[in-house]
């Protein structure tokens, strides 16, 4: 077997990090080679993440582009917004291929990206070459891309439940409605009063209620894959939190054009995701639970009153994040889309 | 003081019953006087909840509509459908008025309630004198009942939450989606395996997808609230299973027939709901937590992109079930509506 | 009926404080005149605590002792240790009558204070006025006090559970082991990230073992107990973290004097605890969620290969800190001890 | 690559029997050929187990031992106790290799067995052949065994803390305390009240205290480990249920035979385990979580007021029972020890 390919993990401290390094460590081809963490006291991986005490033997290092691209081919970045654009030119001045996980490359237009996150895109030249990291859409041009802009949880969710009633043009495109619902991980690592065991267990809630970030990924992705027939979409997009670790529900509602028949819907879907491995389109309705902790997206369709209703799951941290991360990584690299990832 | 009032509680076993005792024990003006449950055994009601050990000294018995009428004037049925309308004519023909906690006495026209329970309904002329125990919108008509169809759990969280939309005319009436959330309690004591821990923790699941019971019932009372203006009322109703106790959550998606302002909604609400103890309009988002353990729906009201959000929380075992019990209850014997529920 | 006595709740941004908060709105003889938050802005009781809503309308205000002094007879202090021994003087000398929920006021030696808490206490004189504020071990003490140190949560379950064995000679007095386990909010209500949803739920773990600074306090009090009779009593006490809101459960291990039964010893604690109202001795295992939103404490005694186990539950933040503060107040008022608290 | 070995899952229906798949599912050197239900209905897997949609096509069949011996070389029993005896010697008759995850085969004399589980042992041959599967401990007795007795969780997790204390004579043999916590995963997947959500949500209990089946297979075990050193070993154990999914948590108490010290325990124990690549004896106090989902069993060593604290957990379903068999069954492949259970 030829030598693995190095990877680092730029930013290692927070859950989808995490995951990322646990998944890389089953993969036969590659070898993490390098670990940053804002931290000045470079802590071992295993004391930030106690779970991967005896799986590797690594310290954390202060970023340094140069150091990276040495030891590695990609570099993976779980980094809050803003910091990532402040050094994926760096990693690719270098030679270095990036898969972003945060949200700096995922809008194609740095106006909206201004809007929603309140910050000047620091890279545009970067951005216009960014490849939309969801392979169930974009699978050919993530082979020879340099720099994959990784989508968010509940964006994937949301998407790979409509992108078949909008490339197929079976639905209403404005207001569609998107009621999702997410375990806490979702919300990052930081202690916080909304995330504190006592405050958010035993309790649901809504949050960002008509401002939440991924409205206007969901609406550009959702419109791309509509491919110029029919207006521009445009979701209200409801997120909540729900007192469980990990896992996205979405519960959307869309109105037919036409009256809908369950069975040929999701004859439609399973005829639109064949071939995607990741890709469940089941019977009965999904659950987080039988998503947790793997790479799949289920999904099924319902219809209701005359309207549409699809559900669909996904693990946030997995499929919503790192595993993604690694079946784009796996396209770059030739191998098996589902190698690490089962 | 008067001597305290003798209530019965038919059928103990439950969660519904459980809280509904809490509350009693609470009551001034009342005093438990039986409790019955279909085990043969006649267990003490600490047996069947420890939680009341030390609080009541009393052993359940088997049903007898004498026993009952002997020393109690209301009785509460937290008895299944169908268990009730059996009982129901045997402890009105002695004079016994009934809080009825089941759906037997919920649906007005017999024809809906066999449709979707299944059965024929055996007791239509005290379908006809049953009054919908939801003193938000009929007050005036539960001090004089004699019957009292207690509402639903999912009911009462969406008919308060649309009532006054429904009422003022604001909305299209058909197509309201009413995404609702429900801790487990709701299914429930009946251990099934949808309820067993493993498989419900850690997960969130729809449930009866355009199926469920309680849609013809926000249906009717919604229609009913509307005073004959427009149509009928049609709603998606589509619950989920929420891993924790306690607590519904409903976030509902409604059209406006002429644009909508935030504002001027919240102060619709709070003038409509004034003078009504246990309903708290409020400015924030609403959490289930906030709620849980006591008798409040607490409502809040956003417009995103056109559409008219309605996010409303009560906790399903007291507002939802023996909360509202009890405050009609206190409004048939006429005591502050707040006795004994604060 | 006289005038309501007017109480302060002195910290009001706690858990325990929203608790105390709760029960003395249910409480027919005393009004909340004042609380106080270390926030600069002053904020609604009901903005820190949303459950509040519509229960209470009261701003907190900076601590000013002469404001307290000018509108409560009595103050609850819910503030951490050391803020607690800064305040309590400038209360008592104004007349103020004070249930500190603090640790500050709980070990009578100072020297054990210094040596666990790491600073010298300033209070020496308030420290020896003190009263241990366990009304089941110290009731005849309580009415006539001015200031009541109002015991841990781990150390009432604890103390509770083994007063009877300690005061009748009954157990070997060291190598008593007392394995607790909490609920989360008795962590407090300050973010960190040991209490982080993502990372306490679903996940069992001990902290501070052989380190925790109720383990003093517990032998303290026992050996108080004791009344003289035998050795010092030393606990070796572990506290794990249990994924739930609220409970303390302890498991403890204790070596007869001589042969044990099981019948005998549960007798022994009926007597002991008669006339009690917030002890039940309970013949079966007991659990956290029976008493969990009380202010009982619930017992019970097993006999295994010659060992006494004691299995021991209560609400920390009722019986725990702010039931049991009540409690206290209705014996310095001379009300009945249950009053507010079931 | 030779062909793949033939391995039998027998009683797939329950969560031991899903996680096994799922590792199997990850082994290169072994194909799930037959799986088996006592439904009559011969579910699919992925009925019984939804998330095993997509990654295995298999129905379940009635037991028949001619045909598992027909495709398997290996047959995993995940059945009731009892269950089990009754098909062992059927399937070893026909040269088919069994790992059993029952308790019927953990104790070697047949009247303990009866004593504890209330039933006569009907295959007193196997009994004497079995090896008890604890590769820890017995590592060169696995490969040339023809059956295995697979350990119980809960007694993993105990011998594995106790065994280097116990082998080294450290402490003393009778009065060892092991207060253990499990999530609910270890009661099974068939419903019962105890383990209804809303029963143990939010709940911490114990139970089957001083009576539980695993206490005389912690004895005999460790009494083995002693190798004829000292009496036998005599625990006192006290199971507690945690409202989580997953992981065992046990808190040891053991009296040492000489004043000991924690860093020469934990030194003891790393060199006890050296070679072995699943017991982590970690510095920090380990957590549930850091092991839940993986094969290893994490440990520590603590020296409180002369008594020996052993801290150890590890993930009922995996280490605690399917991983720990696909360990045994790495051993009598010949394969790597950690070979899928990465």
């Amino acid at each position: 077997m030829a030598d693995p390919v190095g990877v680092a993990v730029v930013g290692a401290s927070g859950y989808a990090a995490r995951e990322l390094i646990q998944i890389l460590l089953k993969h036969p081809q590659v070898k993490i080679t390098a670990a940053t963490s804002r931290k000045d006291e470079a802590p071992r991986l295993d004391a930030l993440h106690p779970s991967l005490a005896g799986r590797i033997d690594l310290a954390c290092e202060v970023f340094d582009a140069d150091q990276i691209a040495e030891r590695a081919k990609f570099a993976f970045l779980a980094l809050p917004h803003t910091a990532s654009m402040a050094v994926v030119p760096e990693l690719r001045a270098r030679g270095v291929k990036v898969i972003d996980l945060s949200a700096d490359y995922r809008l194609s237009d740095p106006k909206i990206y201004q809007e929603w996150y309140g910050h000047a895109h620091t890279d545009p030249e970067g951005l216009k070459e960014a490849v939309y990291g969801l392979p169930e859409l974009f699978r050919e041009r993530i082979p020879a891309a340099s720099l994959i802009a990784n989508p968010g949880c509940y964006t994937s969710t949301s998407i790979l439940a409509l992108a078949p009633l909008v490339a197929e043009n079976r639905i209403e495109r404005s207001g569609i409605i998107i009621d999702a619902k997410s375990g806490v991980s979702g919300a990052g690592r930081s202690p916080k009063l909304t995330t504190h065991f006592p405050e958010c267990n035993e309790n649901f809630s809504a949050y960002g209620v008509g401002r939440h970030r991924h409205t206007p990924e969901i609406d550009q992705v959702l419109t791309t894959a509509a491919k110029g027939r029919g207006e521009a979409v445009e979701v209200i997009f409801t997120p909540h939190l729900v007192p469980m670790d990990r896992g996205i529900f979405a519960t959307i509602y869309a109105t037919p054009h036409q009256p809908a028949d369950e069975r040929e819907l999701i004859e439609l879907y399973r005829s639109f995701y064949a071939g995607n491995p990741f890709i469940r389109v089941v019977d009965q309705l999904p659950t987080t639970k039988d998503s947790a902790f793997t790479n799949f997206c289920d999904l099924t369709i319902r219809v209701v009153r005359g309207r549409i209703l699809v559900l669909a799951c996904l693990d946030n941290l997995i499929k919503g994040a790192s595993g993604v991360a690694v079946q784009n990584l796996n396209l770059m690299l030739g191998c098996p889309e589902e190698t690490a990832l089962y």
